[in-house]
């Protein structure tokens, strides 16, 4: 059953959520985030059917999320390895888990986020740019644009 | 159709993914952001029958990500608003958000987000807590802990 599309609505959230397609694919692109490469990698982490997970990589690929990269001939074999726009995902993942870590750990985290070159463990925080300031909901408003708009503010 | 449980996996984003449910879930956490709270307004907002727009909002309960308030007597109405760990909920969107910005802007993007005391707009990014380092794919990696606690590692 395919759901919605979320494509023509005017909202960067559920834009994003029309390219991720759903959330086996979040799980997907998390595990190409551990290093997972290959079709039977990925189906032996996710317990999904062949013909689920090859449609789901099908579609990560159309979405531009991974690329197809052949490293084998005869039978041909492929990897999938993140695009740039797929590593961009990053945040999405890493502030999926804090919710985790903070709301329903599990007993025993299967995987730990530390730092690529000192291999100290990472503590995710969302700030904003300017001020350095953590971003809470109480530091945070959404305002439509139509309102800014209307009072000449141009800040979108 | 249900799909598999995620809650039974040790990966904390699959666990969250659990608690929001599905797409349509992340946009009511989204519509609560901008303030909306009666049935009436996530429908016209969402455009989703009242059945399936139901099913959600109790699934939203049950998750503890909203809770039901009542604000009218006979016949009884109820809002919904966020918990403390709906709003929690916020650097997932604005992740999600931000990818959506870079990658698939809307002509008129709907919402601005600002600094709710100032109203100047937030530029919000991931860094780590300790060196205030912004946290893109290069410099983080996800190590398996049983790799860690197999070296004597207690970081997790």
């Amino acid at each position: 059953m395919r759901r919605t599309s979320f494509a023509e609505m005017q909202c960067p959230v559920a834009r994003t959520l029309e390219h991720a397609g759903e959330w086996w694919s979040l799980l997907i692109l998390r595990d190409a985030f551990h290093g997972l490469r290959r079709f039977d990698e990925f189906e032996r982490s996710l317990g999904i059917s062949p013909n689920s997970l090859t449609r789901r990589l099908a579609a990560l690929v159309d979405a531009g999320l991974l690329r197809r990269s052949s490293y084998q001939d005869g039978p041909a074999r492929f990897e999938y390895v993140l695009t740039d726009s797929g590593r961009d995902f990053l945040p999405v993942l890493l502030t999926l888990r804090n919710w985790g870590m903070a709301h329903d750990r599990p007993e025993r985290p299967n995987f730990a986020v530390v730092d690529a070159r000192t291999g100290e463990p990472v503590d995710a925080v969302l700030v904003d740019r300017g001020t350095g300031r953590e971003l809470t909901s109480e530091d945070v408003a959404f305002v439509p644009t139509q309102d800014l708009s209307r009072t000449g503010d141009a800040r979108i």
